[in-house]
């Protein structure tokens, strides 16, 4: 069983701050009218949608899209059930559920069920992400746009793709429950880009 | 083991009939000079690299990239070794192969090598779609830019989508050998786009 895990690229979604510049834009440059056929192009902000942020994008020297290790993201992964978090995710909220090494966790959180965009969307803090590094995680998911919001410095950001933990934004997970799936996560091999958009599935056997 | 099969999506990749409009075009709207950080968009022509086609691109009733069963992408595939045929390929070279019900079938040809665009690249003939069709198969992956060239009507493509048949183009075969592989190649969910790039890998167990 395959579970869509995607948000639909499109010009009525929902994009971070509701910025019009992040809202996609596809043009067909043949047309079935004219052309007995058609084809389009887009333009994309790499951080529109669901998608994965390489370290680049926070670190200079840090690793590009193109160059990420593919066996990070077709993987193993655990879903685990925030919704009652109201702000942000800390050590505390984390420690209940025994994270392992080599985990790859998704939050499931109240921003799943956000149709417009929340500027108080419950995000990561900084001693969350401190706290998944000691455990030894490969990669987290949200189903936020961004995995921080306003911190100072960018700190989860920074502490995540400072240890190369691959980071997916903008998942949707309202209809996903708690428990064991694999990942599917495949960035486009965009050479020297900072992030990309993913078609995210989990696949339950 | 995964294997990539895809294409880099750079300045300088290979693009059909090296048209400049199909060159993609990444641009940094934050860089890390001045924000510490950075971030880009892309412009990008569906049918550039390597990408599925959905049957919109040649019927005007047909799904929409965002419409296709992602049972059919994540799937079992044989990749056949057809490096041998110069020009095009028909049912004849494909009869030897045995090719059964819902099987997904990747062509190697001598497209993969060619590092250039070349405007004689190998393609299916209508015979091979028909016979292909009448086997069944579930998909057909290529290592040309298309799946056919400068066919009247486009034929191959017609009898492919017009049964739900999953096109790839633009794969990258060269350092793949003949055999049974999972293949992965998962669309972005473009509302309404006829076509989208994928990241294409093969996996052997
Ligand atoms: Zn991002
Ligand atoms: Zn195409």
């Amino acid at each position: 069983m395959i579970y869509d895990i995607s948000m639909s690229i499109d010009k009525n979604m929902k994009v971070y701050k509701n910025k019009a510049e992040k809202i996609p834009k596809l043009e067909f440059t043949k047309s079935h009218e004219k052309d007995n056929m058609c084809e389009s192009r887009i333009i994309l902000e790499m951080h529109t949608g669901t998608h994965l942020d390489a370290p680049y994008h926070m670190l200079n020297e840090g690793k590009t899209i193109d160059e990420i290790n593919l066996d990070t993201l077709v993987t193993d992964c655990r879903v685990i059930d925030l919704s009652h978090i109201k702000e942000k995710i800390t050590k505390i909220d984390l420690e209940d559920f025994h994270i392992k090494k080599n985990e790859f966790i998704l939050f499931k959180t109240s921003n799943s069920s956000n149709l417009l965009f929340n500027p108080n969307f419950v995000y990561l803090d900084k001693s969350g992400a401190e706290y998944l590094l000691k455990c030894g995680v490969i990669g987290i998911g949200t189903d936020g746009l961004g995995i921080e919001r306003s911190q100072k410095n960018h700190e989860t950001h920074k502490i995540l793709l400072g240890n190369d933990i691959n980071i997916i934004e903008g998942l949707d997970l309202k209809d996903i429950e708690e428990g064991i799936y694999k990942l599917i996560a495949l960035p486009l091999k965009i050479k020297g880009a900072e992030a990309s958009p993913v078609r995210a599935i989990l696949i339950k056997e």
